[in-house]
């Protein structure tokens, strides 16, 4: 139709996806929040419901020469479930679609939906619908996921307040880390057959990057604690990137400091066998899918002694900028790279 | 890891889904229809959530080198609509999933786009998240839909019973008959690229394939008339078929009139010239997305008049089988081909 051609390449993913959602209105009153949270948050009478969903390609998201089906639908499963956590919200129902090639056996296909039904019972969701059909590439994976909560327990990304503390659950990096050795690995299995990997030193790092755990535990403690982050995010592109977001839709700037972000051993170990700087590998590694939020001070004595809540910072006026402090002392300036671009 | 291979072919891709949905175990309160309709139900307070999802690959569901990819836009969503509707709900909210190879310009996902929002405009409903992905081969696109009813006003497949009358809308087998003739066309347009193809006889027939439209008009008038059928299905892989379901769902039989089965003349007379029995194209015909229902007699002076309803038969004992009754007045047994065996 028309003359032009316009290379997605040139315009880049973000601002492709920026531009593709200008074109969005919304109509329903029942949707209370469409595009530009971990989830979508719509109207249901006492409660609200959220969506999120997620798109898998073999080839781009998953690759099955190391990762095991099994893992792949847990996965599946989990990045979804960690969309809901980020709302603070408690996910009920999933639907799964999956595109198939004549390439997969139905004890393949088994494997796959053990995984899947095994993160459904983890996460306590119901599979209750989606579509079956032939791929005429790759294994293809589509996945809903419907969660829920009481319309003042969500936490959006936009609700970060000046002094507020930062904080991280579990240790970050170790995903992209796994995914370098389960890389390196490959190679050395393309370039020898015969030579088996050696993965034993790598569990921990590969097991995060293969079959990562969404946060619930965290979601449901702090209900109990009846804690609502004032903002809240999933670590999916990186801790850098999740800040920038946090401080761009809640108007604020942010300080961290290095020396409190939570880094396992093998994690800052493997990274320097691979030449990589451990920081960098937190700051910029994705698929951690633990939670990045904030709260406010008043709750922090409550949290205070939880083994697996780091404050690694706290919220700043936006004219303050967006800083890390390193054990040195001196100050720099954040980049959000996201893992992708790492 | 298993010795065994078995071959999805060997099962067959209903029996697969079968086989899968064998083990999902339902535990949420909130879950009251999860696989087996047109589309999951979900608790809501005063109002029930119904939930679609389809997932659509390029090559596979549509082919570029005659689909305008506004309308593979707006027939995603329109599938997904159809859906909702056959569940006699309303549809809300859609998200929006795409996987794209660098095959396409910023300007094809343009048009892309556009068709998607013509049809979001179209039919009411937000656009309120989504995942935009590379993808290594072609296009894929995943929706999921989500509706709003009350709980009684919910049509299953299972409601029907003895003595409804079976109702279908608009006409049916033109989709089929649309895409043998783009099919056609795509042929002599490969063996000879300076032939133009030839359409202009047949844009009723190719405009239902390429372009459907989802009967939420009659959903709306129904609701008007304060009928809610007693079950319903949408015409998505032939009216035999979809019969097959509705009958296998509520435990009846039905006796269907080949006099009363609406055909348009486009479709008949190109049935006739690509050398197609008519009636064949109406029975196992897909993607009409017109609606089947069975409602009760007491609606029948509701909807007599209406010119875009048809009464094809009649609701009767599972033990008097499936049939239908020819124009000659010979009575044969229905198979449910479905139009993939066609």
């Amino acid at each position: 139709m028309s003359e032009k051609r316009t290379e997605i390449s040139e315009l880049g993913e973000f601002a492709l996806i920026d531009h593709l959602n200008e074109s969005i209105k919304i109509k329903n009153a029942s949707t209370l929040k469409g595009i530009g949270d971990d989830a979508a948050v719509i109207d249901s009478g006492e409660t609200v419901k959220v969506v999120t969903t997620d798109l898998l390609l073999e080839g781009v998201h998953f690759d099955l020469s190391y990762a095991p089906l099994h893992h792949v639908g847990f996965k599946a499963v989990a990045v979804n479930v960690s969309d809901v956590a980020a709302m603070n919200a408690i996910p009920k129902q999933i639907t799964v679609s999956i595109a198939l090639s004549n390439r997969f056996s139905v004890e393949a296909v088994d494997a796959l939906y053990a995984g899947i039904n095994a993160a459904a019972e983890h996460y306590g969701v119901d599979v209750i619908g989606g579509d079956t059909t032939a791929s005429h590439s790759g294994l293809v994976i589509s996945i809903t996921a419907i969660g829920e909560a009481k319309k003042e327990q969500i936490s959006y990304r936009s609700g970060a307040k000046v002094n507020d503390i930062v904080c991280v659950t579990g240790d970050l990096g170790a995903a992209l880390v796994g995914l370098q050795i389960l890389e390196r690995e490959k190679q050395v299995f393309i370039a020898n057959p015969d030579m088996k990997p050696q993965l034993e030193n790598f569990t921990y790092v590969t097991g995060r990057q293969l079959k990562p755990d969404a946060r619930m535990d965290i979601i449901h403690e702090m209900r109990d604690l009846e804690i609502v982050p004032s903002s809240m995010i999933d670590i999916s592109d990186g801790l850098a990137s999740e800040l920038f977001h946090i401080c761009k839709s809640s108007g604020v700037g942010v300080t961290i400091y290095e020396d409190k972000l939570p880094i396992d051993k093998q994690t800052f170990d493997t990274a320097v066998e691979l030449g990589l700087d451990p920081i960098t590998c937190v700051l910029n590694g994705g698929e951690d899918y633990e939670l990045l939020f904030t709260i406010d001070q008043k709750d922090y004595e409550k949290l205070e002694k939880h083994p697996d809540i780091h404050f690694i910072g706290h919220v700043t006026n936006a004219e303050e900028g967006k800083y890390l402090v390193t054990k040195s002392g001196t100050t720099a300036q954040l980049k959000a790279q996201g893992w992708k671009h790492f």
